[in-house]
Formats: C-alpha cells, structure tokens, sequence
C-alpha cells in the first residue's frame, strides 16, 4: 500500500534517527535545560535574526496552539480563526477548554482576510455592547493553511497592518511551515518581523514529534515555560525536542524537507492537470485536493491510501493527496501511471 | 425620558417588594434551604405537572447558562446555537470558559432548524474525524429569541425529535418565557415535556432578579447544587429568589405579566405597521424591530429611549422597543403621535 | 425560634427596603452603569481617600472571590491561604474552578502570618524546584477572619511588608467588614493602603445581597469588568447593587451596623463570661465561640439556633453564636438567662 | 561526571532505539489506531489479566494526572493526596488548572493513610457543610511514592476498602512502577484488582517518552479520549507510544529495568549503612535519600550528580541518589570509594 494520506505516516527522517542513537548515554539535562535545546534555540535566532526571540519547543500542534492561547490571552479576550482553522475543527475544542472562545469568520481558500478582522472587530459585532461580547486580541493563522494555501508576504503585512489597527496579537500555527517557506514568498525572516509568535512544525515535517513555538513579542515571554508545564507540555526529556531541532535547523535540513515535500506533489500535481482532473481548491504546497470519480478510486482502493474530504455529488469525491520527506518518486508515478490506466478503462 | 430599551429598567414588580418587607425579619435559613424556595418549587412543578422536576433558582441569565454548561455536559461536549443566540454573543464568551465550545449553526429568523442539527451532527462535520472534534451534545434555544420570535409547539417537537435522533440534549433559555407564553402556543406543560431543562426568567419579567432552571432529565440533577455553588451561583440569602417566584407564580402574576407585555408591544405594532413602518424581524412578542429614518430619530430621540441594533444604509437604522409590565399605554400612544408627526413632518 | 445561626437571616436593613421601594420605576440604565452605583462608588472613594479607586459591586462573596483569582491571576499563579479561610473549605473549590491552586499555610488564629508566607515562598518550597510548582502571587486574608479574630494595623503592616519582598498582591475578603472596623484598630482608610484590592462585605452587614470590590492596584483594574460579566457576575439591574452601596455608605449606617453587631456580641461575650464558659477561641467581634455542655444544649435546642463547630468530647461541643443589624437586646438577655437556668439545674 | 540525578537522563533503552529505526518506513496510522498500540494493549491486558481494560497511552507523567483528573471528575469533585504527592507540589497546579481541587492529607513516609481518608471524608470535614465544600471523590497515591517508600498490598486492600466505603476512586501513579513492582509485594495483577485506574511509566523506566494509562473501572472508559485529545495528549505519531510499550511489555524488559534499577539501588544503600549514613526516609526502591556532611559533598560534587532535597542542619544535608536501566555498578561502587575516602579523610 502507498500512502498519500499524510505527512507523518513515517517515524522520523534517518538523521533524527541517528541523533537519537548516538546521544543516548549523553546524560542531559532535564525540563529543556540542555544544551541540545540551547543550540537549536540560537540556530532558530539566528535563522530568523531576532537573538531575544524566545523559543520553546513543544509536543504537538494541538499542545502548542492551547498552550499559546492559555499563556498570551487574558480570560475574557478571543481568537479569530477560519472554520477551516486546525484549532476551530480539529483539535476539539482545545482553545475552547481553556476558556478562550473562537470567533469564526468567512475567510477565503482557507486564508483569513483583513475584511475578516475589520467585521470581528468593528463597532457592529462587538464594541457597541462594550462588555458584553468577547474581546478579540488574537489572529490565528496557518501556513500552509489546512486547505494547502499560502499567505503572500503582502498579505501577511496587511493583517499585521489590521492587528495593530486593533490591537491584535498575529499568531501562526506552522505545522506545515516546510512546504510552505519553499513555495510562498514568505520566509522565516519574515514571519518573525510579521508574527507576535508562530511555531515551526516539526511532526509533519521529518521529526518524530515537536513543534518549536518562537515567540517575537517580548510581552508574551513572561514565565511562558510555567503554563507549558502546567499544561503538561513540557517533557522531561526536553532534550530529544531539541535534538530534533538541532538536527532540522543544520545543514539546511528543514529546507530540503519542505522542498523535496513540494517537488513531489508538484510532480503530483502536474500529472493530474494532464488527466483533466479538477481540484476543490488550487494550492501549491504538499497538499492537494483533487476530484476523482467513484468508479475510479474503488479501483485504486487497493494500492493507495489517501483521505476523503467531501461528496461532490453522486458520482465524485473530493480527496487529499499529501507527500512527505518519505515520499518516492516512483511511487508518485504509479499512482499517475494507474490513475490514467482507470480513467482511460472507463 | 420614556423608556423602550428594555424590559429590565425598573426594580420590581410591587408585589415583590411589598412581600420583602412582609418578610423581612422571618429570619429564613440559608442557601435555599427555605420555604419560600420550596413553595416556589412546588408551585412551578405543580404549572408544568412534574412531581419530581428539580428547580434551582440563580441569580441571572448568564450565570443560569454557564452553570447549566457547566453542570450537564462533560468536557469535550459542545453546544449547538444561533449566532444571535445569547451565549453565543452577550455573555462575553461565559459558555467557553467553563471550557465548551459553542457551534453557531445558521438558524432561521432566531431559531436553530432540524436542518441546523442534522449539519451540526452529520457524518460531514465531525463523527468522520472521531475524537479530533468536540462531541455536540446540547441544542441552546431561546423562547422568545433574541430577535423577538417565538418557537411553534409542532417546532419544538421536531426539535425534540431530531436532539433524540443525535442523543442530544434541548435546553431553552426562557429569559423572556412571561412574554413568550402568551404569544406562542407552546405551554409550560409542553417546555416540560420537550426541554431536558430550561429557564422560567425573572429579571426580565417582573423580579428584582432571580431565573428559575427546571432541570426535567433526571440525569441532570445529581448534585448541580454544588456545582452552582462553585461557580458563584447560590446566594447566601436564597430564599430572595425563592420568595420572589413564590410571588411570581402565584395568581397569574407571571402570566398577567407576559400579558400586558404583549398587550403594550401590540399596539406598539399596530400603530407602526399604520404609519407604514417596516421591521427588520416579524416579532409577535415584547420585542419590536422596526426600521426608522434617522432624520426621524433625531427628533424623538430627547423624549424616548431604545436600542439601536443595525445600520441599515444611510438614511434608515434599525432599532429595538421592548415594553415591560410596567410599560404604560399612554406612553406607546405618546411614542406613536410624536412619531406620526415626525414622519409628516419629514 | 431566637436566632444566632448567622448575620444574613434578615432580608435587609429598612433603610435599603425602603429605596428600594422609592426608586422603584425611576428607569436606571442597565450594567452598573447607573447614578447609584455611581454615587456609592463615589462615597467609597471618599471614605478611603482614594479618587482612581475600581470599585465593582458583585453579588455574593464566593462570586468576588472567585472573579478577583480570575481576573487578577495567571494561570501559573497561587493564592496563599489559612486553611479556614473562606475560599479553602466553604467556596466549594470556586477558586480552584479558575484553574488556581490555593496553597494552605498554618497560620494562627485564622490569620496568615508572616511567617506562613516566608514559608510558602522560600526556596525550600517552590523556587529551587522553579517551574515545575506554581507560583506564589496573592495571599487571601479576611478582616474579620472565619474564626471571629481581627488583624491589627501592624500585622497588615508587615503582610504588606512581606507581600512586597516577595512580590505579592494582598487581598482581603470583608465579608465581615462592618464589625472588624469596629472593633480593630484598622481602618477602611488603612485597608486602601495596605491590600492590593478589598470587599467590602454587604450581605452580611444588612443589604439584600452585594459585595463592594474595591480594586487599588493600577495593574489590577484593566478589563476587570468583561471578566466580572464573564463569570456571570454583572447583574443587569446592577443599579440594586449601587443603590444598597449608596444606603450604607452614608449617614454612617455601615459603622452604625457594625458597632450594633458588636455591642451585642460584647453583651453576650460577657455574659458567657461571667457564666465561666470556655471558648475554642477568643473573638472581639460578631462571632463567638463557646464550649457548652451538651446537656446544657440539649435544654436550649427549641428557643434558640446557632451552629455546631465542633465535638470538644463526649460531653461538650463548640458552638458559634452570631450577632447581626437586627439583634436585640432582649434576645442576648434572655438566652443568657435560661442558659445559666440550665447551668445551675444541671 | 557519573550522575544519580534521576532516573530520565538517557534518550531510551536500546531495544527501544532500534525498534524505532526497524519500523521507520511501515506507515503506520495515525492518533493510536495503529498495530503497535494494539499489540501494546493486548500485553498489558495480559498481564493484568482484564480483558476489557482501556489502555491509553500517553506523554508524560503530569499530561496524564491532568487527563485523569480531567475525565474522572465531576467539576466539584476533588482529588485525596499527600502533600509530597507528585500533582501537590511539581506538576505547576496542572490539576488545579483543569478545575479540581487537591484536598492533601497528612500522610506517612509519603503514604496516604485511611485515617486520612476518613479525617477527608468524615461528617466534621466536610458533610455537615453539605454543597459548600468539595466533594472528595479520587484518591491519587504513587507507587513507588516520590519519597521512595511503596504500598504494601495490605496497605493497597485497605485503601481500596475505605475508597469503597466514601465511594472514592482509586488512581495510582505509576511512574517509577517498574521499581515498585520488583521490590514490594503489589503486582500488576493487583494494581488492577484494587485500583480503578493507574498508569505504567515509561519515560522513569527506559521509554524516550510515554505513560500507559490503564482504566479497569468501566464508568471511566467512556470518550476518555476526546478528553486525552483535547487537552493535547493525543499523538498523531501514536505508534511511537504503542511501540514502546510493545517493547517494554516484551520479554519481560519492564521486569528486567525494575529489577537491575533496585540493584543497583540496594548495591549503593548497604554500602552507605556501611559507612554510618542516616537517611531521611527509609527507602527499599531506586531513590534513596542520604544525609551527608556538607564537607563531603563539596568534594564529591566535580565528580558525582545528585538533587539536594533538604538542609538538615549547618552541616548536614539531605540528598537524593537515584538508580536507572542505565545506571552501572562500577559507577556505584566508584561513589562509594571515594565517599568512604572523604569520610575518613575527615
């Protein structure tokens, strides 16, 4: 069976692997206090040019995203997100358990827009009954959003231009941030100067688990690392969340993930142009949304794992195809090769 | 200054505070552990024909709420709502910080539809991802809506229908229940029949403060009085609210009460549906939404008080009048002449 | 039935039913942000001499409490506390539902000494361990204490000592604050200077129901408000609060209630006295708590109520008598009388 | 430097490194619904011979306490524990955070006692307050305990009887359990007869990561892992988890690491008798807290690492050595050697 169906159906990419052996009798120290984590903490600074960006690296996506909402926001304060937004659909109700609510706004191919913020914040939702309503403080974005879209940076700087308009903190979920930092515009750099803080995804993107939150805005560092830790996200073990850090930050690792990741659902994606297929939504990063026949897919049942995402109508459904660090591209290939062998069979 | 802003601009009811002064030094045992509470409790199980419904009377509509959230779902269940529903967008996220999330499905002029749950519910939005989702497991209603409609009996039990059909529990926010008894067809008897639990509201219907929760589903009651203690719910002197709805429901006195609200938004209506005043919501109940020039309400504006709900475009605002048991013919009639001579004025 | 159960068995002092009745339909605006609430805030800054004073009126003790931990905490953040403080045993975990942890120090008789916080706070406890235990940030006091004791000046004096060498906000629950300004050396002018924020108690000192929360630290008023509505503490009608405020806060009525509540708990003390009554603990103000013999009780039983404390042994129990606004004279003598009727019978 | 620091300071056992390497490519699906995970329940259900047991496995240690606490309880139901118990003290208030409060007892040698139990539960604690106190319904022991000291099964039976009695819940912490399990006479067997749920640890006992929760008491399986989700302790890596547990679960591994960590342990305490040294608790488990003379320890301290726990006096203090899987006899045998030489060097 080949698998599409995610970017993180393999352990870790070999060079974690190797980390892992070689260190083990090391003796670090515990709660993060390693040297480990201290070197992948300045090869982030240093990536992106910030030497006071605080850097915490965490176990997960869900963890991180509760985390940050738990430790930036005061009670009574509220997050805009997309219905797409992995915190508004995925993570059930992890925002929400920490008591913060989650303001759903249109969006647009999964991407919040300044129109967006401007009808969150205006005097119409909520400013009029003072009190009463939630206050919006904070922007939850994706890069590569859930729908595999990407923010320009001329767009980034528009919601930064809208968040300081009202006060908002921009916060970038980067689950996906390897694919997305080779195929938009908007590099690490930028994110720093952009975000109040995003997290460097480190699940989807070869490492075993862990994602490197980097926090920009100096009034949100304050005793971060208590709330982590009350929040159960802090492992003993820190070191192994910087080890694999320090592996993904050196020699260009990171990098070379999320190209390779891109190359393979470009290579994906032109094949499937050429099929005539359709998608749900047009992205360019290692996620893609193609419309397939039913009568095809219970052919390539068999050989291919993939996810559905939605009837289209009696006759279609929208999936996802998702590459890796571990996708082949042979296998890519065959599920081309078989893909057109059914749709001509028909 | 006349007054149409709310139904909760005056203390109380006379008889209610002539029954605080009776009673003043009867010197009553605490946390509702009094007669007055138990003879409200008996008189309200005896209007809706349930011997062994539990009835526990807090202070105000968003603290009835949140503890209700509190008390009857676990941690990962959901509640499904309008986006006008009262929880979702005037209790400042109270719902959320007992740590659920609130699903704001479309609805249809106020109310959530059996389209809204099925959606809410269906394969499409949640039980395909499993644990990765919150769980809905209660529909918020509230009868009379925010937007002054009111839910048809044959609604409910399609409602009801449809929450059995998704385990789901239906919970009525009934914060304007007085005058929504009156205008719709649905009984006390029938909330009881069709509501796991709702409110029977006082502040807004005559009481100094105080909302009585009916809690029907006998899996709902085990010790929720803890848990309206823990979140501030239980007033050391109880027996104020017990005694205010032993007054309130006693002679009709509720019942007179969502009377003449009706009675008084009646004529209201009948008067400006003559001067050919359009509304934002076709409301039966003690709330109106009409839609009046501003050059107009620029005049009445030193004379009367309402709300202002929307800008429609530049020349026209929607606003709210609310009449209350002590909203007073002559001032409706006053409202209506002056505004007549404004509209021909014009 | 005479009753020394409690100071909250009366509706309220006349004075505050008879506003009631007078402002009955005078129309205020909703959300305190009424003339009355105003007018109260405005006399309670007088008294303490200090005009940027927050003052927010909630409605019941448990209700402040919690708001105060809500809105003045982050979530790493702990409240240091005797073990018979109000918020560790009789708020049925109200703070803890905040998500803060209360962490209990010995203390001595009922009060937090300074000792307890260097304790709490040194680097025995919590510093060398870092972020793995919580933050000491705010210790609770009550004035007067849950055993009857009062503060002196020069213990707060060194609470707000120790408070600052360890950064910690002071918070005092006056729940029985009327009596503690009588009979301690401490002021409401001194309570502004030392605590951080403070209640001054209504509902136990002759209002219906309402607990003035006098916030003096700048950095604690930000915002206050969305998180008092939040927790479900704003009432809409909250010009009741204001006005029961604006009642006791002039003409002296609020020190008139506290020094009669002391005269007959003096009387009382007396007489025990002089019936060589032990107690479990010598109180100065409104609570007293006598050892009697439970043959001794038992005669007792029908005329008068008090509260059970605690089984001394087989023979004897501790009870507490509680004296109020609505105490008379003639009650304190007569139960003296009979129970040195029954001490001599014995 | 030759550390007794704890008993985490290696990345993992070397079965565990190359099984992860061995399964890198397999594909496995994700959030725990894999084969390994499977496998890994299958052998724990084995030797705790409970067919139906839910077993879920999770991060790390205060992750599943707070999960426990979190699906367990009742918002007003409150945790039993000793105040040196691991969520009282280094877990930053997580209990606390999910809303529960942690009643803590006196204990014995880090023990819970069932006169504790009864003195938490008794009428005078909190019964005859009824709704105003929280409600006692989980007992949280460790086994070993933080202080290195382990329950007997009498000591188990008898708990479990007192649980039965106040109808509490039985959880049991099992980080160091491998240790526990060679040197007391509690097997698994037994923790699952008399605990309604407890967890195995991995990350003390040679896993990277990982703490298996296992749920015998049926009422507590249901949805458990929406509530592991949402809190941020599902993996979407879950294999990783399950494979752990396949290892250590294998071939007896988990036996094999308690057994040598106690040899280790038992080697370096008869050597430390020999030499004269007092403890400060008397411990039969891989922690072992020494009393030495702070001259001693300056000069091991280039060479050995170790916690310090307490200042005993000017001169003394109280140390904390801990043995792992990984720990060497030549490493203790070398502490001692030179310990025995600073001794007499004196």
């Amino acid at each position: 069976m080949i698998s599409f169906v995610n970017d993180y159906s393999e352990n870790a990419h070999p060079d974690i692997l190797n980390a892992l052996i070689e260190t083990n009798l090391e003796g670090n120290v515990a709660y993060s206090g390693d040297e480990h984590t201290e070197r992948a903490a300045k090869l982030i600074r240093k990536k992106i040019k910030k030497e006071d960006a605080e850097i915490q690296i965490l176990m997960g996506g869900t963890q991180t995203n509760l985390i940050a909402a738990c430790a930036f926001l005061r009670p009574h304060e509220a997050i805009i997100a997309v219905p797409t937004g992995h915190i508004c659909i995925h993570e059930t109700g992890a925002v929400e358990s920490t008591g913060h609510k989650c303001i759903e706004v249109k969006g647009c191919a999964g991407k919040v827009t300044p129109q967006d913020i401007e009808e969150a914040c205006g005097p119409q939702h909520w400013d009029h009954a003072g009190i009463l309503c939630v206050k919006p403080r904070m922007v939850y974005i994706s890069q590569t959003t859930e729908v595999g879209t990407v923010y320009t940076v001329n767009e980034l700087r528009e919601l930064r231009r809208i968040c300081d308009k009202y006060n908002l903190l921009l916060y970038c979920d980067g689950a996906r941030l390897a694919s997305a930092l080779d195929c938009s515009d908007v590099t690490l750099l930028e994110m720093a100067e952009l975000c109040d803080a995003f997290y460097i995804g480190g699940t989807k993107n070869g490492a075993l688990f862990g994602e490197a939150l980097v926090i920009i805005n100096d009034s949100l560092k304050n005793e971060f690392r208590y709330i982590a830790k009350q929040r159960g996200g802090m492992l003993a073990k820190g070191w192994l969340l910087g080890l694999q850090f320090e592996i993904l930050m050196s020699n260009n690792l990171y990098e070379r993930i999320g190209k390779h990741q891109n190359e393979m659902a470009k290579h994906l994606k032109k094949g499937l142009i050429e099929l005539g297929i359709d998608f749900t939504v047009d992205s360019p990063s290692n996620q893609l949304f193609p419309i397939l026949k039913n009568s095809v897919l219970d052919k390539l049942n068999e050989e291919f794992a993939y996810e559905i995402i939605s009837i289209i109508d009696e006759q279609r459904t929208g999936i996802r195809l998702v590459t890796s660090w571990a996708t082949k591209k042979c296998d890519v290939e065959l599920f081309l090769k078989r893909l057109k062998e059914e749709i001509y069979h028909e």
